[in-house]
């Protein structure tokens, strides 16, 4: 199969949008293997992705968003154009749990995730010999709170210099100030230990335990400034019963945890998500 | 909200079939509020569904096929067009279980389902009354080896008086004969008590307690003349373990019955269901 | 099958109490059916449930608590015998919205639910015809802020003229007194339209649809006088995605809130649940 | 917390069993922390799974079966000990597939699992660096027709030297003969790519996309020589649709897969598995 170009883009929700778009793409002999589309009725926005071959298709990659132009004039719309076949590249920030990190070094090794990790940056030595037996760079950042600002600027460097698209924090226990958040809107993700919104902030799984639900849950979402808060890219659960003490929870939610956030890595590098304010449209 | 019109399409896959639905929609003023598609790469089959307001369109509804007719010769497309203000005529089968008759007579006494029951058959007396209260007409049709070519005659007579549109067999232990799944193609959907093709035939539980599963399942598929063999709408799945014996089974099973008999009924009365071949598309 | 009797029990933690029970039933005759048990080591409080046949069993009914009394003496014990062959008698409480009404109603009415429903309460007249038919009796409790206090009073009136033992608030949208939560401790059983502690209060699926989760989920928990914050009996959850408005999370939650109150019901019936401050132990 | 011992019973179903066994724990000190039962009433059997605290027995490891004696020979029942400190060795069996390698290697090295791993055995040379670098002897057993009886005769011994007590199939792609079977009775897990007894033999998941089905499964069993037919000791799904093509259910699986055959390790190695004919009891 050869790579498709992918086109995700919002607008005023209006008539005309999904004609004009795949008539461009028709126009330029593109074939269309994927579309989908959602309309808010409550803001009025519309969004779409359209997926289409690049065999065959008249324009060069660098000439399609400006092809677009005109269209997206008419519409008021925001686009961007991705390409199947170009590897995002990822960094990966943990602390000292090694489960989700561990687990996203095997998927990119065994070609699973089609990404680059160029880095694998951490507060703590512990994880070294396997990101370096997966074949990445580890940087090893410790903060305490005088640190902490500095640190921060240091480590936008490190992603910055090699040229990272999208953050993923892999049970990374430190809270993520403005510095970094600004430098990478839309462009991290967490893996929160709990449905949110319950139990948001430290020690969901004794939260959860001390409450006495029935089901616990994980919460993959982009990072903002208001903690525990970003827009949603996935969620999920798992039953429990007053069997399971505090540990058992964290071991029952450590799988949860891996799957959802490598779910929500996915659908990111597959460009499917769209933020709308703090909500998420993720397709497919 | 108003209604909308609802076109599901299928073709040889080829470029320019979305470009040209979408315009003809937006050439007569119709604006597209979903739009979903697929494409069976091994058998090269376009599957689309697309569905627009009809407020401010500028068809009336018997001149959308008509108009529509340029398109599906150009492309050797079949198409079918429905409207969502338009209660389709479900009637309901079943035999002495009473949970799935009675769940959907819940649902359409309730609104839930937008639909009109015009008539209840059994083979037995045992609904009359939950079918008369909830204001359909009872059709007893016993069937014995003798008479079963008779009542089934007379079963399509029934039918198709009452202007019945989809036969939904609500647990009814009678196999159809050909005569009755030839009145109605695609237009039948049957529940059986297994996650087919584990557990075809008669007493599947019982099967599954033997097999020493440790999930149960249930299948909504369309009936055809090959026994459990039909077009599969939807599934579903209950953990079951070894406490639970043939009549565990049974009792879990149920609610798993009403919900994804429920369930694939809805997809159907919502014009979202595609067969190709023995599979089907479901869209949304 | 014979009935059987069900011992629940709960006491300090501390060895010699499995033997002690199991002993007890072993000399008068019992031959233990099922067994299950939990210690909360945080506080030390050892919890059992042991059901046998009494077929064969030395003791009359009335006589098995009695015959308990040294071992709970021991141990400092608190217990409760019931037996399987008796029909707790369950009111229903219910506002406008009819699915879980209905659902226990079926239930009860096609022996799913081996219960008696004496009555139905509803602050409407909406139900009246589906009671009745179903055979059990209507009372139409209208409350005012006014008339709240008088309305509870009778309302417990009416509960305890008929001998119920379980009060199963099927979407009742009115919030119980201490007049009535404080005549039925850990007696009253609530779903609520959410997964909780998230969403507690009101319209819960609006505030979901507003934080944008991608699962949505309900809960069933005994009430007490503080809102929403009565001991969990169950939970489950469903997944949802941004095509689903709040229409569309309301229509996905009904099917999960009949279905987890009716489990909910019946491990409240088959004596399986054990309050513990306000956590539960839910057996088996 | 300190070790425990796990009594695994199985006998005719009888009265006194469970006051007998705990009666024998309490004789000697023991403080029972867990008890499940389960009896088989088809078929009269009786299971028992009983765990109590070393610390404070009157017994030494080694004198707690003899001392069982008595009883066994009483009730005419089977039983094994453990101990909850003695990690098993579990060998590892792999062909080309990484995805349940890497996980069962990740979680012993994380010491989510605890066992140990002397070796992983493969016919292909694949994932020597995985193996050493966990810190395991990786042995390559290449099989062809020709050699696979003096490879099976070579796998026994490796199994053997190394006092492997569970053999684990990783995705390992060859059939195993009676010879190595039969080293291993109910000591080997393997994971099948569908919810058997559907789909069994070759090519699961491309059987499942030709029948158009709707979840797709995967089952953990213990290996018999009839292929695929051996002991369920736990099976999950995943919902699929038609826009899952083979390769889609084939990444869906592999995730369920690694977390199915993970479970079943942890419930074997936890002592929680009874095997009873071609059916399993797994408690708690």
């Amino acid at each position: 199969m050869g790579a498709n170009a992918v086109l995700l883009l919002s607008c005023p929700d209006q008539p005309g949008v999904v004609a004009a778009v795949a008539e461009l793409v028709f126009r330029h002999g593109g074939n269309i293997v994927d579309t989908e589309q959602h309309t808010d009725r409550e803001d009025g926005v519309f969004f779409q992705r359209v997926e289409w071959e690049l065999d065959g298709f008249a324009l060069a990659r660098e000439e399609i968003l400006p092809a677009c132009a005109p269209l997206l004039a008419r519409f008021d719309a925001q686009a961007e154009v991705s390409f199947t076949d170009v590897r995002p590249r990822v960094a990966i920030l943990a602390s000292r749990q090694p489960h989700c990190l561990h687990d996203l070094l095997t998927r990119w090794r065994t070609d699973e995730l089609p990404i680059d990790v160029p880095v694998v940056v951490s507060n703590h030595e512990d994880h070294r010999a396997i990101a370096e037996f997966s074949g990445t760079e580890y940087v090893h950042l410790p903060v305490t709170p005088a640190t902490k600002p500095a640190q921060e600027e240091r480590l936008v460097e490190v992603l910055q210099e090699r040229n990272v698209e999208l953050v993923v924090l892999a049970r990374y226990m430190q809270i993520l100030g403005p510095r970094v958040v600004g430098a990478f809107p839309n462009r991290i993700i967490n893996i929160h230990h709990s449905f949110l919104p319950a139990f948001a902030g430290a020690r969901p799984y004794h939260q959860a335990h001390e409450r006495g639900v029935k089901v616990i849950g994980v919460t993959a979402h982009y990072v903002t400034e208001a903690l525990d808060e970003g827009p949603i890219v996935d969620q999920d659960v798992v039953r429990v019963s007053h069997r399971d003490d505090v540990a058992g929870l964290v071991r029952k939610g450590r799988d949860l945890e891996t799957i959802v956030l490598a779910r929500a890595v996915r659908a990111h590098i597959e460009h499917r998500v769209l933020v709308h304010g703090h909500r998420t449209v993720v397709f497919g």
